[in-house]
């Protein structure tokens, strides 16, 4: 197995403290590696970095049609949200509309990441609900088309004609057979593909044409990229960043990928130790060194060459990305 | 530079999702290496894990004595503790001994990780105290040696009595010159050293004779393992788990030390990323290996060989130690 390649560097006064290696690729709409550090054939589990994967039969199969739905439920049903008001009274919203509640979700509950409906839920002593699962919008998805197939209430099951229909549509995408799944923090199957194949799908995507399926998807991300993660949150802010050249979506254990549609490529890119600052840190070097993201701006500087603050807020340290990356 | 030695492997299903790698050093009382993984002689810093070398100076000065200190004071100058009531009740009653209030420390104000003190302070909409900060009792010890010193009250100054007293048992203890430090979360120079350093200095710890300072300080901490950490914490538990047969102390960025007085050894060790999972995993495996930590014992079996469980409690995966540190 070729060795994962330099991501970031943590430095601490003058001493580099930690180091971040991973792999990625860089694919153009023809499937074909642009650039690649590391192993591009590392099998993987994209895990979140997949939801636009996940959300295309909720499209393909006239089910989001059928339901109305608009760009801020495609863009919630590619979503890792903060559980901030906005997430939650979108997919309570959306699922109302179903005539299902919060029983009907499959995810476990999660404590809200947002500070403010944390703290408010704490001082009701309330605790945490399905729909503050940050997987919450998938699952609105995955209740509509479960609607739409007039299928059983366990869609999380492999063998639920959604799962089906997810994996076929993510071996299409991907261009490869899945060599199988693991079950995700939100207890859906989360199918494996080669790094390549992750790069290749996105690719897919940001050459898509106009009303397809997958160009409304990462229309969607891109037009709402508050979101699809939140306040302060890497996807959102790099997405408003990019100005609308890129969909970006982050994934659990130190995954991210960047669909871009001027460009006609994707990207997949995965921190080996599964560490978030490290796959911001690179997805944002990767945008820089394609032109789509400015250096300078202040979300790139947040997640490259950003200061490390202590308690106290003293500037204690620096996280650097790898040359190799920019 | 010697590459890090696989440390721990993280699987969800049948995929090998994430992995970790690190260095790490058991050293004897003659300062030789036992056993070494990766790079001994890289530069580290070694955080919080450094504490009792910190304490040094407030038990060898006869400051500790002088202002009756017990052996849960000096616990809490070497914990990182949770911030939950019986910390931060220890380290007020210390300080208002002393005369000071939260005012005179100079670490920064830090959110309680204790479940029922952050859900209180949120419900009575308080803002986290400098008490709370995990490394409190630290600079109470700090505190307390700047009044035997009749020193100023900036003490985190690295010209401050108090920190060139630390430095100079840090460089007698690791038998090394320091390269330098950076500056800690909690405001504090923390000294560089090789990780070899590190692990010497643990060994000198476990061979030093009862009644020094320093079997003063690991007596201290294997009699409180509550107060060094908190509920729940690897070195709480694990302390609790080896039966007094080690002092165990977490850093930031993967660092983790063990003092062996039996075995008059030392451990130093790092996760190249930092990680926190893999320095427990790691710590776990080799107290295994040298046979003060039961393999099976809850604990143990908590850090490695983990069972990973998703918001909805189904289990995932797996955190499996390397099999080269067992």
């Amino acid at each position: 197995m070729t060795q994962p390649a330099p991501f970031a560097e943590i430095w601490r006064g003058p001493f580099l403290e930690s180091v971040h290696s991973g792999h990625a690729v860089i694919c153009d709409a023809s499937g074909q590696i642009v650039d690649a550090w590391g192993d591009p054939d590392l099998v993987v589990l994209p895990r979140s970095s997949s939801k636009m994967l996940q959300a295309l039969p909720l499209v393909r199969s006239g089910a989001a049609d059928a339901f109305g739905l608009g760009t801020r439920q495609l863009a919630l049903a590619c979503a890792s949200h903060e559980g901030a008001t906005i997430h939650v009274d979108g997919v309570n919203t959306w699922i109302n509309e179903l005539g299902l509640d919060d029983e009907a979700f499959r995810c476990g509950p999660q404590e809200s990441r947002d500070r403010n409906v944390r703290e408010a839920q704490i001082r009701a002593h309330q605790s945490p609900c399905r729909v503050h699962n940050n997987c919450s919008g998938k699952h609105a998805g995955f209740l509509t088309l479960t609607q739409h197939l007039k299928a059983g209430p366990d869609y999380v099951q492999p063998d639920h004609p959604v799962q089906r229909a997810c994996l076929e549509a993510f071996e299409e995408v991907t261009g490869e057979t899945s060599p199988g799944y693991g079950v995700d923090g939100c207890s859906a199957p989360n199918y494996a593909a080669s790094l390549h194949g992750v790069a290749r799908a996105m690719a897919h995507f940001a050459a898509a044409p106009d009303g397809s399926a997958e160009a409304r998807l990462h229309q969607a991300m891109r037009l709402h990229p508050e979101l699809v993660a939140g306040e302060g949150r890497a996807c959102t802010e790099l997405m408003q960043a990019c100005n609308g050249k890129a969909a970006l979506k982050t994934g659990a254990e130190g995954f991210f990928i960047a669909i871009l549609p001027e460009l006609k490529m994707g990207i997949a890119l995965k921190a080996a130790c599964g560490t978030t600052r490290a796959a911001e840190a690179a997805i944002a070097a990767l945008l820089v060194r394609l032109g789509v993201l400015d250096a300078n701006h202040p979300a790139t500087l947040k997640r490259i060459n950003t200061p490390i603050k202590n308690w106290d807020g003293l500037v204690t340290g620096m996280l650097k990305p790898a040359q190799n990356l920019l």
